[in-house]
């Protein structure tokens, strides 16, 4: 059976991507380099010793995102190819689009940008909000649709960046707020805009079989590895380091088993969900980010990992059946229960943090690295050289609100985009299938009990 | 067709489970802080130093138990999600138990506790031996009774531990004997006790398909390739670490060959057995435990992984069978294959290799870092003072003997308790079936050429 | 069904790898050590810090030859379980057949050898090659044949590395020229040579199914996320390991983007082809190699990652065809396409560098590790005492040819060797199927909705 092309131009993808790496090659060749090669013997060896600090998380993360995000996507049993691969591509675009972006904002400043692999990964954060974000709107959307979000949130989230982190001082090592709270609403805003007031039954290739949950389930359980170096990763060498791994690990700990009992509480015959676990696992992890490097007790790390499993467990069953019912909103994959709870509840954590941690160690406490460039530990001692511990929980708290609320608004236009005619989403019919964008081979659309005949024709040739 | 619930009161898990973390939470709130953060710069470069020397280790570590594992585990076709579910239950609950109860003990010595890196990876291998024992009785028990095995095996592996390594002084710094041996008697001990003398036909559930073996051997090539970082973590900075790394490697790569060898020339045809090779690659890295940072030169490394390897194949071929006709006993996993038998080997290795090693050079060669703490090193010297190699050589088979011995007498009691009525076993008709304890779509269970008719309706829709 | 032995004597197989083990055992007795232990701490401390330098990369290696390479290679939707096992066991069997062959050429030298990681690693590189070279032959050959192509490649590998490296003083930290191009072309050789003149049609079990696609999409991902590692990790530590981590980063990122570029445009209704994806977006860690660490600006990455991207797509649509209709020429993953095109290119790249490079910076730009050992500087002094950038740049093109030239004809012998009688090829009928190699219930062969009527046998006799 062929699949006819969809609406949308599919020229549109090749040509808009080819110019874009055109474009790539031409700004890096004016405006990027490397790094002079170290004159001192010493100084090599200081470069040596940072890589081997950094370079091990800096490829957890990669499996994170390019292996971990993706598997965990393939939950749409006929539509694992293109979710991994739109994954993939989407994280390269965004990466590459951040880098041009951080290139020219820097060279404003500072003439000639200087690439490193601390560059690279807040680069790659920028990326991570686009594939948290593109969750909402996964398998309904053409690639052509998903690279306009990418496009769009990129600019959006480096501003958004700015001016939490950088202005008004919010503590973030993890991105609970800057990332995951912002590309969560900024997914649903997208969502909203873009499939309107319609509502829409469930797709029948969006049930999921057991050995789609399964995959999904390995993806899972790599991103619960590795999201302590994903945490981590920005912060302070050393003792800040060491206590966000440790509180990044409670936390996701606590998530894993909370998760089981919310599930068997909620579920008829005490059975599990699969999508309860697959995302619940995970809660603590986007909630701990921005208390991980603060001095709070052990303690706390469990049982905001507790709360946050809680929190996404009760969104499945009950806020998203309700927000589809009354506000019409699609969340395919979850990322309000996944991102935008347990996000909220982390940055509520962090402001209490700050309430509740006595004033004479908060020097020492609050010493973190921004997760965007140096200029984090400037703008905190502008602010906070005149504020106490209530002005800080507060920048919190309105640095939550300026994620959610900028993201949502420009999630908007972002979705009011897609509804361009040239941009057209495929046809229902064909939606979270495979066949719509890979070569596939009819036979393997019907993978019987091993083509017998075909034998028989071949063993008769001999 | 709806599952009937089985027999076990169903909230008896996650109410069980919500208590623990609750308890967990008082107890951490109480007893357990973090280091303070070093007050000089030069103290905070060295826990950098030692993080980035760790912490690579420690997620190696956490993808073997988490993934490799559990990949491991899915050659039960229709079972993969509950395997991977409650591998990844057992270790959470586990290490958070161990948690709780080396905190208690120190708390007991030391007064309030300090979390940090190390503390964590011990309580992971105390879950370990959880993970391990549950192979011998995997599929027939409700998660429940694994809850029940998981506390009880805990307190009885520290105290085991402590006996083996502070008491004895022996060394073992891969866990051979504290961990696989243990572990291996322990499950038995539980098989033994809970199925009583019954013998069971195979479960039809029970076999392989080609893509459930497929998984399981990406989750044998997992443990394979991080299996050094588990025997090496521990191990002091430096040549020990680098030796124990390299003999794990070779023991690993001997043991590959020779499973292919002595797997071709036992089955028919020379064709190998997918089981074979799922356990006997792994074989090595077991056995290679007790003597990896001993200085053996590199070819009793090569011989241990080959022997071992011999071993475990002969095992599933011979002993297996055996054994659950003479004795009844069920190893559904074939941990005694994979670490009864190599573990006893190496345990003999270390006592041969003390014994082998000249006095002069023992001074050197013995020094190790114990996998539960700092005291080995006192425990060791203070009997090394008065033994020589025969003394030493008579510990390490003394510590071989008690682990064997004590785990099956705990085994075998824990396996009683795991028959009170009130954690009756999965009826043996739902056994090794996802559906019992998961949500399963039931269009899911008839994964069809693709589901046409639904495509049709829907295309009438439009 | 049951599969008759195939011509090729079965016990050929466990016989000589049994053979080969033994004399293994006794290579190691005589000639292998470990290093003697340093005997000051601040020797201990080097060794800790290079360890903690090198491990983790040598672990992400390990990974992208156990487990990326094996499910790369699982497209084949029925051969997954024997492509995975082959490549295991011919990735272990070769590096223990590479140290070996090193041990005798450095006892030759210098006495008694000492083995460190960075043996192993040399070691691995050879075996690398073997792995490479039989994708050209995969599915239609035995393993017994497989293990005479590792037998007879790893000896040709040394010593054209020797020759290339060493006496040329060609710089390729990543093995472009001396690990990829030298195994393809060794690969098509023994694939001329085994399957001569005879055009085969497409056997009915390659083709690729889109649950065997997405598994070797996963293979991809997890070479694609650690292939810097790969190009990095006999780096000189410090600036040279950062660029070429940057360098191979932006290679392997244009080559993503560029593959769906490119496979858009070729393919109709401008659809992805599976098997572009799957090589195109590596074709740039394999052109990289080359260049990764010399001082070349990031553009160069991008550029040279877009190119070896389009070329590999355009191989796979245009040359593979093309050879396999002029020329007979068999390739059956495509080796050609993914190592042969991007290293010409990564090599021209690499001359193309040294010639643009000024000659003032020369010095300090080209000082390398060699990927074998540490006579490299040796011979680069000893040639490049005399010889300007022009003269550098013509040893990278004869370095080039060398590899092409000498690993053709050495193919070309091996392939004939393999068509000796007593290693028969598998039937025709019979490739590409797992049952020929593995005892497979017979069960599993048709997994059907799900045993049914076993279950009411069972529930009956309950």
């Amino acid at each position: 059976m062929a699949v006819p092309p969809p609406a949308c131009p599919r020229h549109l993808l090749p040509l808009s991507l080819g110019l874009f790496q055109g474009a790539l090659l031409l700004f890096f060749t004016f405006f990027i380099t490397y790094d002079e090669p170290s004159a001192q013997a010493e100084d090599g060896n200081l470069v040596a010793n940072q890589l081997s600090g950094i370079f091990p998380l800096f490829q957890d993360i990669q499996v994170m995102l390019v292996v971990g995000l993706g598997l965990l996507l393939t939950f749409l049993p006929r539509y694992g190819l293109s979710v991994l691969t739109h994954n993939f591509l989407l994280l390269n675009f965004s990466t590459q689009w951040a880098l041009v972006l951080q290139g020219s904002l820097r060279r404003f400043h500072h003439g000639r940008v200087r690439l490193d692999l601390r560059n690279l990964l807040t680069a790659e954060f920028a990326a991570v909000t686009v594939l948290i974000s593109v969750g909402a709107i996964l398998g309904r959307t053409s690639p052509c649709q998903l690279l306009v979000v990418a496009t769009c949130e990129v600019p959006v989230y480096l501003a958004s960046e700015w001016a939490i982190v950088t202005c008004l001082g919010v503590l973030d090592v993890g991105g609970t707020i800057t990332i995951h709270v912002f590309s969560c609403y900024f997914g649903l805003g997208v969502s909203k805009a873009l499939f309107g007031a319609a509502r829409r039954p469930v797709h029948p290739k969006v049930t999921a079989t057991p050995h789609s949950d399964l995959l999904s389930l390995v993806g899972t359980l790599i991103l619960w590895v590795f999201w302590p170096s994903f945490v981590a990763v920005l912060c302070q060498p050393g003792d800040a380091q060491h206590r966000a791994i440790l509180n990044t690990f409670l936390a996701m700990s606590a998530s894993a088993v909370t998760t089981v009992v919310a599930s068997s509480l909620l579920e008829r015959d005490s059975k599990l969900s699969p999508g309860h676990l697959q995302n619940g696992s995970l809660a603590g992890g986007v909630a701990i980010g921005a208390v991980a490097d603060m001095a709070v007790p052990p303690v706390a790390a469990l049982a905001l990992g507790s709360l946050s499993a809680v929190a996404c467990v009760l969104g499945f069953k009950f806020l998203t059946p309700l927000l589809a019912r009354k506000l019409a909103l699609q969340d395919q994959c979850g990322i309000h229960n996944l991102h935008g709870l347990p996000g909220i509840l982390g940055g509520a954590a962090s402001a209490v943090a700050i309430l509740v941690a006595s004033e004479d160690t908060a020097g020492s406490r609050f010493s973190q690295v921004s997760p965007v460039g140096g200029d984090n530990d400037e703008g905190a001692r502008r602010w906070w050289g005149d504020r106490g511990a209530g002005g800080r929980a507060l920048c919190q708290a309105v640095g939550l609100a300026v994620a959610v609320g900028g993201s949502l608004l420009a999630g908007l236009l972002t979705g009011a985009t897609l509804r361009l005619p040239c941009l057209a989403r495929p046809p229902e019919r064909l939606c979270f299938d495979d066949s719509l964008y890979f070569k596939i081979q009819d036979q393997a659309e019907t993978p019987g009990p091993g083509g017998t005949a075909e034998e028989g024709a071949l063993a008769l040739k001999e």
